[in-house]
């Protein structure tokens, strides 16, 4: 089995790596990154901790950075991979940003969006399950760690 | 008729002020402040153009400087005055706050939160319509400002 450079798969490891700070630092594991042409423009761990600031989470940290990468608060040309489901609120940011696609790992039943509906913008396209397995996996390591 | 100093009025009309500040920078025209214990801890206006960050809404920037006044990402003692509804994502951030209350000037239909259910914290109390008449009355000057 070959990696494609540019597959989904290769994006969300380099997700998976942001996530990895993220438990490093005692953090919730959920790293993001925006894709454009390619183009790795903007990588983000949740920070919540760290700021004090429930707003820190890894996927509106990236597509600000995103957005003051190209200039430009519109991203209709990027792709926000994320290790988990997003939550309302990055949902409700990637739909201002109309963000192109929006390709998560694993799903997250309780504070994930899609149980709202489909709170994304009509022409972003979604994708899920990409390694969900080892996004998945960070968290539960996450909080099995938090409860001992 | 007398204006109690602590009202929803009261602090709506702060927010309101935030509001116009957003008008005459050419911003859509919405305010939010947030209020602990009968005091302002903070304002801000809509910035998404000036800081071309789609998550530059009111609220979002109220919030963030909230939990940077109290050193907390928790929020649950504060009330969130908004001079309109808030959307999916600004609902969503006040629902990891916990905000104890958000208060609302004038109803969104499109883009507000309301259509998709309650967004907000369990634990939130949600109040409509201060000054809303007010509040709208802003969106509506900008709105036909821009279709001129």
């Amino acid at each position: 089995m070959t990696l494609s450079l540019f597959s989904d798969e290769h994006y969300m490891r380099e997700a998976l790596k942001q996530a990895r700070y993220a438990l490093e630092e005692d953090e919730i594991p959920i790293g993001a990154v925006v894709v454009l042409e390619r183009q790795i423009i903007a990588r983000a761990h949740n920070q919540t901790e760290q700021l004090r600031d429930v707003t820190a989470h890894a996927e509106m940290l990236a597509l600000t950075a995103a957005a003051n990468h190209v200039g430009n608060k519109y991203l209709a040309d990027c792709t926000l991979y994320v290790t988990i489901e997003p939550c309302v609120m990055c949902a409700g940011a990637s739909f201002w940003a109309q963000v192109r696609r929006v390709v998560y790992g694993a799903a997250e039943e309780k504070r994930g969006f899609r149980r709202y509906g489909n709170l994304l913008h009509p022409r972003t396209e979604l994708v899920s399950g990409i390694l969900g397995a080892e996004c998945g996996a960070l968290m539960s390591e996450f909080f099995a760690r938090k409860r001992k």
